[in-house]
């Protein structure tokens, strides 16, 4: 179809787009993570609960990605952080090139860690690389059992899942068992992590994924 | 940006088959509905749902949605009803055209009502006229608060707003009031319906929508 070939030639261009954010950011030393789930799978709560809990510790900043509205931008400016609201207007996914506009904004030289939050969808953010070092997926429990099967792209293409919502397991049918096995089928070498940004449940392994990434940019 | 461009070309030949879709379902007096949501806010459930309450009152068939997998057509086909599962290889939404191809695989005589279940996506598959009669949109109330002001399309061009998994509701930060306060305001006219297909809360309501929709078609 027509429009695969169109993605295609996006694509291209947005690989330099790509190039020139990485190399904005390794000149910083900032870590870039490239956040991705489906709508309402926690992707700002677990922002605001890695802040919660770094808080002093590490400077962080974040580029929330959207089709409208700055409401994430404002969640998580109470923390004091440095945060771009990208608004794609429409378009389902965020590109290299809106990140290298969203980085003039940001004072990278006094950041370790940028996350970008990407604009909720499981297919299309999945296509287009942003020029991050790690790519993390959420999957919510409360999507079901299926949906790495359905949408293995944003899987096979990530460094680490983690399922999050966890604290809801026992209400929903999935196992989380039958998850890994479908992840590591689509994606052996990536990292799967459960967790409950509510509960806190898995935050020091998460948080321990971003200071073992970090440590490996240096 | 180019992209955008491209869909709009393609939705103008998008329209032409959503007419002789509308067309054929007419003729036969099928009602044809748009099922439209995230990942797992419930589609397939309920329709499992719709069909165990319907079983020998009407005649019901379903075109499943997915990038990949045959899961759901499987799912619904327990309940000898005819299926056509659809896989988009990765595009993030349905067209007309495809709907119509597999029109051609169904008996349509033989149908009172015809669920279509998009590719679960609150973006893509919004801008995409399939040629139904009506529209509705799931949001589970897992995913959170903000989601109709985030992805308005998906909201203003619902028929029919069926707020999921109400069951869950208590652990949710999740007001009901507030969600509907949001959907009114980009979508006077739509229906609203919160509902869980585990318990049943609001099915009754809802088979009452699907039965006053096929009324005005006759």
């Amino acid at each position: 179809m027509a429009e695969i070939i169109v993605m295609k030639a996006v694509n291209a261009e947005n690989e330099l787009h790509a190039q020139k954010v990485r190399e904005l950011v390794d000149h910083f030393g900032v870590l870039l993570i490239n956040l991705l789930s489906s709508p309402g799978s926690g992707k700002t709560t677990l922002l605001e609960a890695t802040l919660r809990e770094w808080r002093g510790k590490f400077r962080m900043g974040a580029i929330e990605g959207d089709l409208f509205t700055d409401e994430d931008a404002r969640r998580l400016e109470r923390f004091g952080i440095q945060v771009v609201q990208l608004n794609t207007q429409g378009s389902c996914h965020l590109t290299a090139n809106m990140i290298e506009k969203a980085l003039e904004k940001l004072d990278l030289k006094a950041l370790d860690f940028l996350f970008i939050e990407n604009v909720g969808n499981l297919v299309c953010p999945a296509s287009f690389n942003l020029g991050e070092h790690k790519r993390v997926t959420l999957l919510s429990v409360t999507e079901g059992q299926d949906k790495i099967k359905k949408y293995p792209k944003a899987f096979f293409t990530a460094d680490l899942l983690l399922v999050s919502k966890i604290d809801l397991l026992h209400l929903t049918e999935v196992k989380l068992e039958n998850l890994k096995e479908d992840f590591f089928r689509v994606n052996p070498k990536g990292g799967f992590l459960p967790l409950s940004a509510k509960t806190g449940d898995g935050m020091p392994q998460w948080l321990g994924f971003l200071e073992a990434w970090k440590k490996e940019l240096l």
